[in-house]
């Protein structure tokens, strides 16, 4: 099986200028403008390789060769963050897409329903949601909320035919992605087949003292959120080190109030994204930090309120689908490791409903969701002829 | 003398009516509506007191009762901050030219000129300034940048004449303001006399990581310039204690870059306020920050500048108007004591071109620059009867 790479980097060079940014980046956010415009060149490309195409209701895009009984699925989302990279998602789409092209063109019709669909969302990209797409796609949204059912019908999407998107009839759903992180590039591996992707815990943290002014309040008066705030932010750091990998604490967001620069801050709000590839080392990690910096807010005499924001459990991938992805690899030559996904997929939503595997390349530097997103032409090679080796041995 | 207690506090409530803000407290931003409508309140106030009165190129107001030489001056600043409180200037204005009414009332002309004056502007209410009003007095503006310029004309000042506002001809400026923290409050005194101004320093200081993928960057890959921060804010604080009064040292504004939950903090801005009623005492402070700040961001491998906003010295209140006030408060048989202010005031920039001195109320739990502010009637009364006190002394 010959990969057209020059190909991929093209189509990934289009891509990458729907929605470019004048300050660097792309930014292709849900139901808006560039989304709609990417969507169309996609849906191009699927025509020409001679796939059906159509939209289901949340504006998943999907291209399909028939066959019998249930779907072999590959793609990955089309929407970007801000600033976002050239390949977070578009390489799945592009890479999923040509290498279905070469199937059909090398070995004909395919046995089982083979398909390529590009995801509307994942990255909460423009509300206050993500993995919209899929979620669609497993039957697990109710009713939208008023902004998002306008922009659908803004886009010319039905709100209230939502469930229509909802499929039982995918076998397996396979995914190249982006590692978007440094491991692969450290060990100096061009593959790894995703073995679980790790289970998150977003949670928002108040802090409450009381504002005073800068100048009249002796420091032993005070009741200072944000000293106290920063106590947290190092117990975070801290207790994240010391569980060691793969546990990971991040502060992501911190707002101060009043925020000016001569009062004691009174409040402060933060986020901490905690995550785990084993569901009690994520409770474990989560457990010691809301326990120290309950005794900091004590010790201190400031409020602490804790919200669960979001918590989803760490999903493992299907057994036979790994074995099968690392066949395949080997059968392409490649030296392919396993390892946990840190970042959140599609896959990972798609499990309640199939078959999942994934399958990352390394990226430069680790970067990802920034402008200086990259993977050697090679290596995006290799991961596609390896995915397309894999859907191969599902769908002929 | 008699001064009329229940007065005063008609006139606060007026005053404290302009500007209220339906969550609470008053707001009266330079040049705005409200700050306009207390401005002609005051006017009115002066005009039933007999003085003769005029608004000079900024909008400071002035009510004068003519005599020989130079002129003694009382009040305070008519803006405020966003939720201010009852007395934080106001009482300024109120207090000095009740006790001026009772003066020219009990005493008749003065033999020197007597002024009361509402300065514009001192918190920096609207525009990124502060001691606007006083710094016209004492010829310190050259030119106004074009937000203010405009906001002058729609008040129908005119930019191009703020030179005119100077003044040579104030022998000394007396005010009566509250104290704005606990510290006569905690020592059950109900009035000091101010020895000294605190010197300032604001610091903005900009700590530079690098932004990462929350799930795929493990910690000991991470350049998190908020973890840095927060070690920062935490040695901050540290030292301001461990140097012990009066060196306070404040964190009050902190912004996150870019500022999503997942994502590692690329870049954190935040400032410091730095403030010691002797300059060696507020330089060591700020040189110990500064070298502690530097190692953490060495040792995290992370970038950071350090930029100076502002630079105020301590300054120190004249010892002839201190022994005065010292003077007036025991022949009214007031127990007071001295002591540094933490906050600025106009007299610091007044000091530039006259004698200056300032009397403190005390505080109610020291709150400030929030609606809680609040002073005792009985402790107004007694401020305002020392300050008429020491008013005739000086004008009479």
């Amino acid at each position: 099986m010959r990969i057209d790479g020059a190909l991929i980097e093209r189509r990934l060079d289009e891509l990458y200028a729907i929605g470019a940014e004048p300050d660097g980046g792309t930014f292709r956010p849900l139901y808006g403008p560039a989304w709609a415009a990417a969507g169309e060149r996609v849906e191009r490309w699927m025509k020409e390789a001679g796939l059906q195409t159509r939209r289901d209701a949340v504006g998943n895009l999907w291209g399909r060769a028939d066959g019998e009984g249930k779907s072999i699925v590959t793609g990955s989302h089309i929407d970007t963050v801000r600033h976002g990279g050239r390949l977070d998602g578009a390489l799945g789409i592009v890479a999923g897409l040509t290498a279905v092209q070469t199937l059909l063109k090398d070995k004909g019709t395919p046995r089982r329903p083979l398909e390529v669909f590009a995801i509307c969302e994942e990255e909460g990209s423009r509300f206050a949601t993500n993995f919209w797409g899929s979620s669609a796609i497993v039957g697990a949204i109710d009713t939208p909320d008023a902004a998002i059912a306008e922009a659908m019908r803004e886009r010319g999407l039905d709100p209230a035919r939502i469930a229509t998107a909802a499929r039982d009839d995918i076998d397996t759903f396979v995914e190249l992605h982006i590692e978007q992180g440094a491991v692969l590039e450290a060990s100096n591996r061009p593959l790894a087949v995703v073995s679980a992707i790790a289970g998150t815990a977003h949670l928002e943290m108040t802090v409450t003292g009381r504002p005073d002014h800068a100048g009249t309040t002796p420091m032993n008066l005070r009741l200072d959120a944000l000293a106290g705030a920063a106590a947290m932010v190092q117990a975070v750091e801290s207790i994240a080190k010391s569980i060691g990998k793969p546990a990971v604490a991040t502060v992501g967001k911190l707002e101060v109030e009043p925020d000016q620069i001569n009062v004691v801050p009174g409040k402060v709000v933060f986020t901490i994204d905690l995550r785990h590839s084993d569901l009690g080392g994520r409770r474990a990690l989560e457990e010691r930090i809301r326990s120290l910096c309950t005794t900091i807010s004590q010790e201190r005499r400031l409020g602490l309120a804790i919200r669960t924001l979001q918590e989803k459990p760490p999903v493992a991938m299907h057994p036979d689908v790994r074995a099968l992805l690392l066949r395949a690899a080997k059968e392409c030559g490649v030296n392919a490791t396993e390892m946990v996904s840190g970042a959140g997929h599609d896959a990972q939503i798609l499990a309640a409903r199939c078959q999942v595997g994934m399958l990352f390349v390394p990226s430069v530097g680790g970067r990802s969701h920034c402008p200086e997103e990259a993977t050697s032409p090679e290596d995006i090679e290799l991961g596609t002829t390896v995915l397309g080796r894999a859907l191969e041995m599902l769908a002929y």
